[in-house]
């Protein structure tokens, strides 16, 4: 395999940006140095000139749904699609969610999504499993799972019916997880007080996706997170909360972690930048935005990024999971209820964060490649060969532009879906290169990768 | 200048561990790599085996007495023997005091400093000027100070009559500092307070070294610290504690973080490692740890611990701030209040952090790193040139041994002092070999290195 | 009817102690006096000499359980001889849980304990509703119970498949009763975490009465306080928990009470001065103690003196929920599962707070007047006619003597079960008189009173 | 002495409200009855009919300045003036300022004080012994002050170099005070840092009476109460606070009692109702709202009324302070530290707090009472003598008619000052009548009692 050098560019780690040249040999960074003479740098094949460029570690986004049945549909992008969007949009790892079907086998689960990504993947990938029938002996299937690399669980307080577990159950996962080393990922809501609310709403002929919002209520998010945390300690395990909206929850993460309680957050990349003015589109406009949890007010934007900034919240993900509005969004037109929840994301996440975050002061350009990608990957076991520019680490790495700009639209995004949450935003930065393990993938927004490049991560325990 | 290779170690930054070879030349690291064949490594001039061992950034002690004349005596180590020391235990930057005397014009204690260090340090050294006399105009001089690279400011709030400023005085210079973007050191006690209750103590005769520790109890420096932090906040000044000592300090430090209000503080070696029962040794043995503050107990030190975990607390710094037990301590034998305050420290700082901090669980290698070197270069405008491992930056190596162990005495140590804090501690892990620049400065620590090698470091404003 | 003269006492009210004369017609009081010459006193037909002792108002009992069918039994004090006992222990109005069954209405739930009470009660008496079963269109039926006279409505978070409703139900509830003015009690443990916990240590075969307490422990009662005040806020609805047994329990709603969030709360007279070690007794005797929540460390104890005193809690109740031990309390000597919960104590909680928390020191006389009964009464919409001494209230009265002592046993109880909690003690303090609107119900701990002078109370709604 | 019946009116204590008939003899209440015929109600020689209308008890005001000299003049009211518009706005007991000046021993400045007030005052008063110079010896003088009924210690935060102590003298006058039973009062500015900021704003030209506002932002008091706190606690000492303005510094106090700590304080009457839009008045108009400290925004003002109904704040003073704009208050025409500190207020007092807290919904009737009578009485020593409608305490008694109002006009007022605080407000509530023991003081507004009616009250202990 050639060798190649990125040369003149300011390296950017969570920890400090430097002037350096980066070596890459068979696919991992085997040289860092100044690039003067006679230091380090053996002649490279290739020679990647990044001067006046950043040179970043590739995003790692930890929470997308590729190929995945929820509330009637399949999300839009699969395994393929989805993952030369992210290579698109400067991300070169992802961690989906294997997604178990009421009366399935968690081993089942897992296989079946290892057929999904297997030589489709553009980019490497992990799962999470996520539990949502916790049978009898499920807990007992979980050591295979996560002795197969999937170390982490995902549950839901929300969703009766179909994806809610209760208090009882979320206790014994965490148990049992924590016993294994294994992150517990919660999507905090308190779903019965919710389907309250919306049932109250619709008897009231309040239908329509704004409604959503309205049945959602930041306190319903905050409450369950307040009450996860609870567990957690109860069940003395580990607990990572995916896409908080709001200030208090955040507040109460960042509480839990002054004290030590093994707690750590994500939010996402709409959180922070949109807000539910959107909701009154005109139309059907708004179910574009039909998100869980909504879109909040800008004191909760404004929180959000504080935490970002303070350490309360660590990462920042996609939470891709895109639905067509034509045919899709659609199936709720007469009930928000029914409106599948989620929207695309995962091209956009670095893009977004660095533009309107990075360049509007909002986030150092360190703490910009601590949330997108160290974090995470330390998060999730696959650190220090993710998630960093070190030697000996792989060489996921992404050239970007402080000088260019990136505009966002359906029309020329790689996501598999009619339209995009940013649609029409011009933000400052431009991912000009993106590299999976010294490979070229994406150029300029183009994939330039081949499917099945990606590679399952074994990812490690806790 | 020969070519260095320190090959086979692991290095620790920060931000983590990996195996890789680093290059030094001309003073300054110019190639890490991972030592494969063709990777980076153009060959050394020498080769320093680190297999087995820990490649660490040389330690940055951002608070040192040195040559200081201070109640009524001159501390026992002047810029030679205590660089030497330093060198000798893994320190390879200090930030000294350049303490001002009642009448004397800020830029005149500034140059007393420098005549006073240079050609004598054995590594390298800054100063923060540490202002008792707030003359008219003094503010007008500080711009010139922190122009010649003097870019922190220290202040006391105790000692009234001889150190202590007023809360104008404090707002004024944090004012002006905030508008030069210099660092404000404060040493925060509520010196009133304490004179009242020191002059109770002895008034009921109650004058033995053991009563300083009374005369201080913690909610004097719980007050202060309160108070500082929002006279800073009125000043809109950043803000640094210097020698934290107690739970609620820190406490008030992590709450005002949290909030982003730019509150920055340190402990010091012994308030982590020490407790308030040594205060009753027998005879006059206690006047050994009549520091100020004083030892606290192990709630406090818990706290502490937990604080430089959660990022509450940033640096430990040694206050190295030594006085001969014979003559020097001895001034206070009738009254406590004449006893010199402080004790010695610059050398066991990274020994004994690393031996009770790291090896016995408390802290994190890549976290210990980030509190006896990143942070503190950071803290005081001397990163990246100081307080990590990167390229470009100084060659500031220290190479430890896990697996050797080190065993502190007066009798052997370098401090130019009659007794050690931590006398007759074994503790786990070797500093073999300390670097300054790239060329050797202590080996198996024994001084190898030449006064005068040191030079001051002029520091970045905020 | 005579008129009665409680003559040279001290009167006791929440707001003051003072010397007075209370004189009393038709049962109520109609005039308080100096007692000097002239000042009011028109002659009564007969005096009680309270020269020494302390005038009380008639302890006012919201939480008991007379006749309730619970756990497989039914509990051991009917209306007959619970007032009884209450009378006898200086409670002179209750209010007890009218236990919806599955399947019943709450119209004739309130119905069928209108007939228990009716004619047997010897003190004043009132009904919560306890909703277990929320079938369709039972808030509808709510109105109808409040209006008559039945104000408040108690859920349990806790007992799955038999008491509990979901945090949708609590919700719902939570939303009927704050439009209509009624008081939500609610019994807050997380029962599903609690149920997985005692299943464990079942499988464990630890089956005795100690592990009902390690089945519980107080994060489980704080989680669930935690979550209720958040629902009752998105219910916007005032809220009242019932039985608190820990420090961060008393603290949440102390936080909330001091933001103005309408919640407001009790803890028991065991929970105050009964500790854990009791589990450690011999054989099964620990089932005297098995209650819910279960007894707890010193540190909460203190917490809930410290929260009566700051008024974080505003009331003690007794939860009298009495089983006997034989035959009753046996029901689970091979499942602590099994074990009816709950404890007699309606006769000794005035006794019990005074002499542990008055002549203690843990409480002032004004507040423990207060929270035995002026705040219960205001609280359940009784005041000004009951809980406090006013002139146009009920002549409800205690005559205590504070130089005297009181010496619980069984043997001399009047509560109808086959051992007391508090047994053995004697505690400072002796109730000698007591009085229902006018009429004297027990002396000397004897009952002089009669079955059916108990009246229903129809309650004010909040 | 005359018999009086108040017949027909609702009582308000703190504790409650209910119908009942009141007799007073010899000054004081000495039976209070249904009015029923045969309940109490010996004949009387007088009846003031009070049907429709409210009985209140006299209000309590701990905080005015009378003939006090300050900042270079004399307060406008003395002990005549001040005492009749006590009177009139229904303040039958006022505590005054004994106020040191410097060198003067503080017995003296206690018999000063008697002169000034004996035969003069229409209403019962006390003092508090201001202490501005703490001359050796001054400690020990402190019993005899506090032996002759002057139970209560002023000091000041502010005004370096004529009124303001520093911490170590007043953690001295804690101690001691603490051990004696006296009440430290405490005036809460950190005086140091406004006295910098208002040189600044001198400096820069600002010399109107709006930058005396901006010269005391929130933060300089919410600074001084922690710090007074804190050291309150290391003395050991109940510590009140005078004219807190803002809500950190209410929400300080409320947690400190959250903790049991002896801590307390009141708001005033101006701080609830007024904003700093009047520090933007035409002219030197603003002179007028120059208090200290200045009025502040909204968010205060409501977390004061906050603050009162949850009991954070237990007193709402006046602060009465008067000085005429004319001669007095231009005084600092060309600066604004030269303006007379302090506004009128005694006479408005329960009129505003009725009128704009009461009527308004901001406060309930009975917590009314409260703030303006029961507990500064209870705060101070006076209870239950005064601040309460008991039987057996003074008859200072209001008849306050709910359904008339009062118009406040400098024109119409009794205090001695050119320009009223309210000027042309109409508040609804109308004081008709006032008692001082038994003897009409004021009717309608209007004096009709005498001066040297008023007795000095000797005041209890802690």
């Amino acid at each position: 395999m050639a060798t190649l050098l990125f040369s003149g560019g300011t390296v950017v780690t969570a920890d400090g940006s430097y002037r350096a040249d980066v070596r890459v040999a068979d696919g991992r960074i085997d040289s860092i140095s100044t690039g003067e003479i006679g230091a380090g740098g053996a002649p490279a094949d290739e020679r990647v000139d990044c001067t006046g460029k950043l040179l970043l570690p590739g995003g790692v986004d930890v929470h997308t749904h590729l190929d995945s049945r929820m509330m009637g549909t399949v999300t839009a992008d699969d395994f393929g699609t989805g993952t030369r969007a992210a290579a698109c949009g400067g991300t070169t790892t992802i961690v989906d969610f294997a997604l178990q079907v009421a009366g399935e086998r968690l081993g089942d689960t897992v296989t079946r999504y290892h057929e999904r990504a297997d030589g489709r993947a553009a980019v490497d990938y992990g799962f999470h499993i996520a539990v949502t029938d916790l049978y009898d002996g499920a807990l007992n299937d979980l050591p295979g799972i996560v002795d197969g690399g999937v170390t982490s669980v995902k549950v839901f307080m929300a969703y009766r019916g179909s994806l809610m577990v209760d208090d009882g159950e979320l206790f014994d996962i965490l148990r049992t997880s924590g016993r294994l080393g294994a992150r517990v990922c919660v999507h905090a809501e308190n779903g019965d007080v919710i389907d309250r609310m919306a049932a109250d709403l619709v008897a009231q002929g309040k239908v329509g996706p704004k409604y959503h919002e309205l049945s959602r209520p930041a306190a319903t998010e905050v409450e369950a997170v307040h009450r996860a945390i609870r567990i957690s300690r109860m069940a003395d395990a580990p607990i990572y909360f995916v896409h908080l909206s709001t200030a208090d929850s955040a507040a109460a993460v960042a509480a839990a972690r002054a004290e030590e309680w093994p707690v750590s957050a994500e939010t996402c990349t709409h959180y922070l930048t949109l807000g539910p003015e959107l909701y009154d589109g005109p139309g059907f406009e708004a179910a574009k935005y039909v998100l869980t949890p909504p879109l909040r007010e800008r004191a909760h934007r404004d929180a959000l990024w504080k935490n970002l900034r303070t350490g309360g919240l660590g990462v920042v993900s996609s939470d891709h999971c895109p639905f067509c509005f034509s045919e899709q969004k659609e199936l709720g037109r007469d009930d928000f209820r029914k409106i599948p929840n989620g929207g695309p994301g995962v091209e956009h996440r670095m893009s977004v964060v660095y533009g309107l975050g990075v360049h509007e002061g909002k986030l150092g350009i360190e703490r910009f490649v601590d949330v997108t990608a160290t974090t995470p990957a330390k998060s999730f076991g696959l650190f220090p060969r993710k998630g960093t520019i070190m030697v000996g680490g792989d060489a996921d790495l992404v050239v970007l532009d402080p000088a260019g700009s990136t505009t966002i639209s359906a029309r020329t995004q790689n996501q598999n879906v009619d339209y995009a949450l940013w649609e029409g935003h011009t933000v400052p930065g431009r991912i000009e290169r993106v590299y999976s393990r010294g490979e070229l993938v994406a150029k300029d927004g183009a994939f330039v990768g081949r499917a099945g490049h990606g590679r399952f991560q074994a990812r490690a325990t806790v």
